[in-house]
């Protein structure tokens, strides 16, 4: 591997990264820039058209790690909670048309009103259970990823890694783990959480950073190397557990990446990921 | 107990709340509205003098459940670091010349220019340590307080409540945990270790808000119900485990609370908060 010609068959863009692309328009910048896999979300698939959208990812070539994200569920009217689990299914047929490996699990937070965490989590168990059995029809798994826990009340309750790990092993198969460095760096339980996942159970692996200051909870995100995450290290932590899944960038920044041009925030995201997403890192593969 | 007369014998406010008044206007102020203690914070103690602030905090008969808070610790320079201690050591014998029951820990995150979060955990254990033997001469608890983990890098890299307890098992008798709503409300083992903790090594409760939305992560605190935390069920967790310390309302808010007058913030403090901070809940007195 030399730096002229990065490996990144291993490497994916999640296209939130570039909010303002089309879907076409992101199939088309990351594969220009070398990257091999897109982390596609409903509402650009919605707007291409699922046949449409699994044929130009095809046509391209690139892998999908996963499919953002579910509707949420923290719902307490039992008819649009279970029309909830129907978008749900859709999805999952939607990510296995795709040739994805997994819908990505956020759940939502705190349903209207309520303040009883603990009720908004068995919710989510619950959903999980019920949507389980179409998941694993369409070989899709359910992956859990565990959010920062600043958004809790609104976008997602599974806010550490050790809670997302024990719901995969009751639910059993067909459930996974979406880790999010942004997310869980600050956890505790991040490194131990991981080793406990093992390979196969962690779905996917996400890149980021974290900006000092944040100046926004949920769009300040930071491209990898503009903050103080310790990718180096919990890439070495994935080499020690065998881990050979994809990585793959994914951005929110309405302050910073997302007003620039696509292909600028795709060119510097490989230039920034090359050194951290190669199929394996160079002491392990001696 | 009667609406017009609330039990406020274990309620303070923490003085942040009312960031503009001074010490003298801010004991003045609680006094008046009925409230029994003051959360007390280093820079408005200097700004009295030390002797001044004692005196004047006696003669209003309030009580003083902490002082806010340890100088940051997050220093790799040695010649730096050991005045960082220095100036704890300060503090410690501030707190305890207040009658202070505890000095909050507040260590910050990550040094400059550093990645490594597990060095940055192991040096705050580092410094409790020696700051341990003049905490324990002074008569102050070590108040380790989890601090919300969006704060992680550059406030306190101290994010979890089991953290937090694991760290006062391993340094024992002279300290305990600061517990507050705002920081812990999200951690699905924050009920568990608040009965892990029992009630002597809770050194006193803040109560605060989570609004949704959060529109700032350092300064947009909410008051006592206007967010999301059930306050209501962590009191009874309280009253459950025998908890009969301090409850103390603490708000950084620069985008509300702190632009009004400081008798309407502590009014309307009162009034939200005096529900949830009896010397006992009925159900349990009765």
């Amino acid at each position: 591997m030399s730096a002229a010609a990065p490996d990144l068959s291993r490497f994916a863009v999640n296209q939130i990264t570039t909010r303002d692309w089309t879907l076409a328009q992101a199939v088309d910048g990351y594969a220009r820039a070398g990257v091999a896999g897109i982390g596609a979300w409903v509402q650009y698939v919605d707007d291409a058209g699922i046949a449409a959208a699994s044929r130009m990812i095809r046509d391209a070539g690139l892998f999908v790690p996963c499919l953002c994200t579910t509707a949420w569920v923290n719902l307490t009217d039992p008819v649009v909670y279970r029309a909830a689990l129907d978008e749900n299914r859709r999805r999952l047929d939607m990510a296995a048309e795709l040739g994805a490996r997994t819908l990505v699990v956020v759940p939502g937070g705190l349903a209207a009103g309520e303040r009883d965490l603990a009720s908004a989590r068995a919710r989510v168990a619950d959903a999980l259970g019920e949507l389980l059995p179409h998941a694993r029809s369409a070989g899709i798994a359910l992956g859990l990823e565990p959010l920062h826990p600043m958004y809790a009340a609104d976008r997602s309750c599974l806010s550490t890694f050790a809670h997302c790990l024990s719901l995969c092993e009751t639910l059993g198969e067909g459930t996974g783990i979406v880790a999010d460095v942004y997310h869980s760096w600050w956890d505790p339980d991040f490194v131990s959480g991981l080793e406990r996942a093992g390979p196969d159970r962690i779905l996917t692996f996400h890149l980021c950073d974290w900006l000092v200051p944040t100046r926004d909870l949920y769009q300040d995100r930071g491209m990898v190397g503009d903050g103080i995450i310790d990718i180096a290290g919990y890439r070495a932590v994935l080499d020690r557990i065998g881990y050979d899944g994809p990585f793959e960038i994914e951005i929110f920044s309405k302050l910073d990446w997302w007003l620039r041009d696509g292909h600028e925030t795709t060119r510097i995201a490989v230039e920034r990921c090359a050194p951290f997403v190669g199929a394996r890192a160079r002491a392990k593969a001696a």
